[in-house]
């Protein structure tokens, strides 16, 4: 029982007690944001340092702040900083940062697999806060407590994930957690957009919203990077919104309690409909939240090692 | 009687006595500054959420060395991060960091009442750091507490504010702030930079200093931004400086214990000349200290609802 | 004895007693960054502000380590910030920080003499952290620990630099501090990298660096930039690493016990091989874990003064 890994690099490598194992303490975490003095000294004197390649406004921020609350200091190095522009390897930049004694180094980079490489290297503690197309762990995670807060379980489930599955790392991290969890996840998008052999994650496929959205439980709506129309993936955004967003009218055919989450930013207007986003089945927000306690039970279970 | 609002929007909306009530607690808090442990306990545990969509030194490092001298946390969120540039409405991005549970926003936006609406749809409270052409009212509120320490009243004064008008938010709060409080305030300015109607405000214009300078017993020098000169609305920076800039000579005609105050940046030669700016009449500096003053006071009141 | 000095601005204006003096304080608080809680409340409620108008990630970050494991708060003003590009002169931003009660100004300047003319016109303290081609003296007392924790002493030492000393803070800061310490200095470089008159500082020249290898008990290697090429300051940078890149070969003829050294970033294969720069007489990262203790040193000796 329990988590005794040095490092979080994926959803893949768990196994289902461990998620259960952080999903549980991030609920017990949760509380302390709620409260009016948001912070405990559990975390006094260890240095988490965010490394991140990729701009990010509010995973950035969701890591810093469950830093903070649980009393950690902070530092913050991005792509454009100067060692980086200097011509240093990354795993350069570790090894230096690795030397001031840092304990958590969370880390987003555009290459899958950067985390992985760095963790290697480094007897500090390695979050993958987002690589490449590969996985986005704290997200899965953080996903997972919202669905089981709604839905009191993670089995048995059917989640439709709709958008580009392709580029998605926070589709391929949920596809692996959901299955350990013992729940159905269905792909929907244009052909474009799934890649090939991802059945073999477990995943069914679905091209129509219609086939799959009256049996979900659950459906996490994908951003749609408007970059991907130039890159001739979708004929218009438009016609990617009348075939697969998510609005008020598809919502008639679905469950009565059917949950809709989106990992953010939303395109309101593209991918969902602002009427979707803000209703009652919407619980984006609830992602938000859980996100500052999934990141503190992440923390909180490295930085301690 | 005290301060029992949720946000600080504007000096506009306040009563005198509010006014008074926060310029109170501003002179109170001020000493905390002139120790040698510049901190205390009083916001532990609270989150401040600095979201400057518009660039600044000064007033964000103010609010920030406010917010933790009374020990809380604070974050960063700024125009160029990432998911403004994701596409990201104004109101997801104040929703999504809600979500993380922010006692204080600070706001600093270009577009005139984004900072209002904003605090329409959050719980959480909302300062506004100035917001477009509208109100800044953390500037009055230290141009204030600055006049009142060294004149030892806010009313019955002749105060003098003189450069753009036009696109001074500073200017419309102090005219606010300073109408309240019982003073005269008179602006000087050439009539392209004065905006119609402004007398509704209760100020007065002057077009040439040489007519209100010898009264004044305040004189607000505004920063001229160089790109004015562009926009065709002042002939050259030099004309602009003969005929408004505040310099010795100048103030041979002015009262000898006149004081000479300045938001900053200042443009040494342009709106002020650097012996006035450095010279006995100036307070620009206790300005600055006083802001600090001012913005532990609004923190204060804020973050502890 | 000691350290009274309100500033820290280069290595030439110290007595040798008193960096023995900070170099004995660095290493006794070396050992709080060891420590699994890596914080002591010695500098709470101090103000540090880094005034960076250069980019640089370890010389900021771990300055910003050494003063919060002391608990003093920081703050970042960097070179793109805005009042700089509104205009504001250097010594105005300073006066208005120093307004705000800062204790420590960390300072980095493309400009030689900057952090000198600004300590000049401030009470509160001043750390050169860079200033142009003129000294970067705590990277040069991070060397001394360095070296001196490997060789139990600083004098009677043959320290070789090797590299472009013309442009290099770090080379003149390393020439007055070990000689002061009684160590002899040898600087190896093309001659279009050497200044003229660099001898007045006490250090010898030598133009190839088979002729001062063999007797090096250190060598320190600096960063090529690879812009001087285009300045025609070096034929080429293969040309460059041939003649005076470190390299296991070249090392054959260096003392058994000879450390190479770095101030990083290093550029792997033109200043210095992979093989030297990751081998077993490589104290490159003993350097950087040096700097967060000897920058403590130096905060606790200015913040609490």
């Amino acid at each position: 029982m329990g988590f005794n890994r040095k490092d979080l690099l994926g959803i893949r490598d768990l196994e289902k007690s461990e998620i259960e194992y952080i999903l549980e303490l991030a609920l017990s975490l949760k509380e302390i944001n709620a409260r009016s003095i948001k912070k405990v000294p559990t975390l006094r004197g260890k240095t988490v340092v965010h490394l991140f390649y990729e701009p990010s406004t509010r995973t950035r921020t969701s890591f810093d702040i469950a830093a903070k609350r649980l009393s950690a200091d902070t530092y913050s190095i991005t792509g454009s900083t100067s060692s980086m522009v200097k011509g240093e390897t990354l795993l350069d930049t570790l090894k230096n940062l690795e030397a001031m004694q840092v304990d958590v180094f969370v880390v987003r980079h555009s290459a899958s697999g950067a985390p992985q490489m760095l963790a290697k290297h480094t007897p500090s503690s390695v979050i993958n806060a987002g690589d490449g197309m590969h996985e986005h762990p704290s997200q899965a995670l953080l996903d997972m407590l919202t669905i089981q807060e709604h839905k009191k379980r993670l089995d048995g489930l059917n989640v439709v994930i709709v958008g580009d599955i392709f580029h998605s790392r926070v589709a391929r991290s949920n596809i692996w957690g959901l299955r350990k969890m013992g729940s159905r996840v269905t792909l929907c998008a244009p052909a474009t957009l799934i890649p090939p052999h991802i059945e073999d994650m477990g995943a069914e496929v679905c091209n129509r919203l219609e086939d799959c959205l009256p049996d979900a439980d659950v459906v996490m709506v994908l951003r749609l990077q408007k970059e991907r129309q130039q890159q001739m993936l979708l004929p218009s955004l438009r016609e990617y919104s009348t075939y697969y967003g998510i609005n008020p009218a598809r919502l008639k055919k679905a469950k009565p309690d059917v949950m809709i989450m989106h990992p953010g930013p939303i395109n309101r207007g593209v991918e969902i409909s602002p009427e979707v986003a803000d209703g009652p089945y919407s619980v984006i927000l609830d992602q938000v939240t859980n996100g500052v306690a999934v990141r503190m039970a992440l923390l909180y279970l490295l930085a301690q090692r």
